[in-house]
């Protein structure tokens, strides 16, 4: 590195670190239920709870982050972290599975208070969260029960996603046509990285085969002869029809090119590791720059047709947080300079924008010129997650770089 | 009248039948599917197809509204609307409903270009648009079967609201409380004042009691001592908790607002007419009037929180045709001067945003300071039916006030 990159590295380290701290302290001061257990997800500007449901996504979610930061930052090896982990571990699993005919693995998209499940969502993603809480908390508490509970849960989620999707209980009908959206393969990578990471060969051997089916799928979706990722494309990796088929998530796709290079690193695949970076890092970064206002769009048309989505044109805090690891994961993998100040480029924009300097933590949706649309810490879709997940990552990376600059 | 009021009504009325025109001939000219038949909704800013989906709904309200010009204004009475009416009609019996064990009643949310079903929503409302068509084009054709029909489903549409909603799908959970949601009684009192109107005693007399019950569904919806109408109630008329429970939607309840005074009018019942101006017309403009910029917000909190809905800050289209539509009826009603510069204040907003001045039609969705943010003309949710709706109905009643004004 340069000096005057080297020094700038320093000084994002120094406001990420910071940052962490900050963002945590809001979630162990707002977001815990001291009366049901869980947490309370729907938080105002200042810390209000305005909305007493549970979203198992963020209750999943939190788990994993306390866990982690528990068990791999020495700063954060607070008994109060750990013991809200587990807490919401247990609250989890009272409550979040909803017994039907068909599974018994099947988890509520949103519960009440104390529990009771509100509404339930035809898709994997619950669960998802639910597996990756319960490998980490297994992980931090030695608990073996819940490794074996989030092994038994990925056993059926892949059966719902490669065999028969059924009992997600969505009709089959007749225009309805089989998809790839990049969602699944990118969870369930995600998910494969979680189970086997440090795991003895056994379990690294029983996921193997799915990870490499999780690539090619997510492969699948570069298009357009490799010059555009597209969100949602046949089973066979054609190009659908209509909206569905031209939209693009810049901020999905960076998420999926960090999972693709974190899985190239693991397996020394160089060639994924460079199609990871053309294709999942900078494209979406090409095509979903605002180069009027800065800040990454939410959803775009490949076309140039407006999207249907009315939030198409917002910014969202977290393509910004996947943004950041994307680029400097791609830089520590590389040591192209070019990546790493893509990575302050953005860095510039979303500490800029995001972060909430009288309250703390980070509002999470702006208009398409930078101003606070939504003003809530914690809603339906935002929790204790994409922020401190960028935090610590970049943390960790950049202590690395910094460390081994010489 | 005062002078000046008349010279601007009579300025307005002109601007409103010249837009009807340009927008009858907007769909006429980009949306039919000559080869599948129904219509296209997915329609870009110059008419262009971006999609090829049907959505239900919009085929629905389509027929109706061509139907409804074809038979009430001598100008629409042109063999091209009736073709493309019936087209549509057909392609709606042919494909919309979705054969299931439960009931032969269901119809799918949205279809393929060539019919095939797509998506089906949980909820009864493809069916209230296939009921407003079917019913519709009964008058124009003479078709006695398809006003059986539109009975008949309403019969099974009925059954759900009242009595048992299992039928549409949505899994019983302890979580999830049973809810006033006030487009249920709404559209079914819309739907009463349809299959109604102009018809013998005999129908007259078959919804008499089902009116009486959607108007006092709706009342249940006056909150907060009066001062508030709330978007969601318990079946009992209570206030529930958290975000759902503290929604408004001043759009939909000026909507309500206008089917309310249009059933106290036909049942000469003085005390709701005051109740709909006072809590359904007033109340709405007062709370969703946005004070530094113009425009009706889409959704609020009534408490002042932050609404989770991205697009709570923007302003469409629709609430802003349903404004005109109740303060021009309620002025037609009572001749309080207010209520007509109300109607004027709201039509400077409407017809100085919406209007696409270059391609004809209106933009739907612009951001809270006024900007188009999505372009298209037509989408999932944006057909041919409110933008015409509020030009109709409000160039009949200019009409008539200015016939009237003695």
């Amino acid at each position: 590195m340069y000096y005057s990159r080297i020094t700038a590295a320093l000084a994002v380290e120094d406001r990420i670190r910071t940052e962490l701290d900050t963002v945590v302290d809001f979630w162990l001061k707002h977001s815990h239920d001291t009366v049901h257990g869980g947490f309370f997800t729907c938080i105002g500007r200042d810390g209000t709870v305005y909305d007493e449901l549970k979203y198992v996504w963020l209750q999943g979610r939190q788990v994993w982050m306390y866990c982690r930061l528990y068990r791999t930052m020495d700063r954060f090896q607070r008994p109060e972290i750990l013991e809200a982990a587990k807490a919401g571990g247990a609250f989890l699993r009272r409550f979040s599975r909803v017994s039907s005919s068909t599974s018994q693995w099947k988890c509520a998209f949103c519960l009440t208070r104390d529990g009771k499940a509100v509404k339930i969502q035809r898709t994997i993603f619950s669960e998802c969260f639910y597996i990756m809480a319960m490998d980490e908390l297994s992980r931090v508490t030695g608990d073996k029960d819940m490794q074996v509970e989030a092994e038994q849960m990925m056993e059926q989620l892949t059966h719902w996603v490669q065999v028969d999707s059924s009992g997600l209980g969505r009709p089959k009908l007749p225009g309805d046509i089989p998809t790839n959206s990049m969602a699944v393969p990118m969870m369930l990578l995600c998910l494969v990285h979680q189970l086997t990471q440090d795991r003895g060969q056994e379990v690294v051997q029983k996921y193997r085969e799915l990870g490499r089916w999780c690539v090619q799928q997510i492969l699948q979706h570069i298009q357009r002869d490799g010059t555009a990722i597209l969100e949602n494309v046949s089973l066979n990796g054609a190009e659908l029809r209509g909206c569905q088929g031209r939209l693009q998530n810049p901020g999905h796709a960076l998420e999926a090119g960090w999972f693709l290079l974190q899985y190239s690193a693991e397996q020394g695949d160089d060639e994924l590791k460079t199609t990871a970076i053309n294709k999942f890092v900078e494209l979406p970064y090409q095509c979903g720059w605002d180069k009027e206002h800065g800040g990454l769009f939410y959803f775009l048309d490949v076309d140039g047709h407006c999207p249907t989505q009315l939030e198409w044109s917002m910014k969202l805090w977290w393509p910004h947080c996947e943004a950041l690891i994307a680029f400097l994961m791609a830089y520590s993998q590389t040591k192209k300079p070019e990546l790493l100040d893509r990575f302050f480029h953005i860095y510039e924009y979303t500490f800029s924008n995001f972060p909430d300097a009288k309250s703390g933590e980070w509002f999470g949706y702006l208009t398409q010129d930078g101003k606070v649309a939504l003003d809530f810490k914690g809603g339906p879709f935002k929790g204790f997650f994409h922020v401190p997940r960028c935090l610590y990552m970049c943390e960790r990376m950049l202590d690395h770089l910094l460390a081994n600059r010489g």
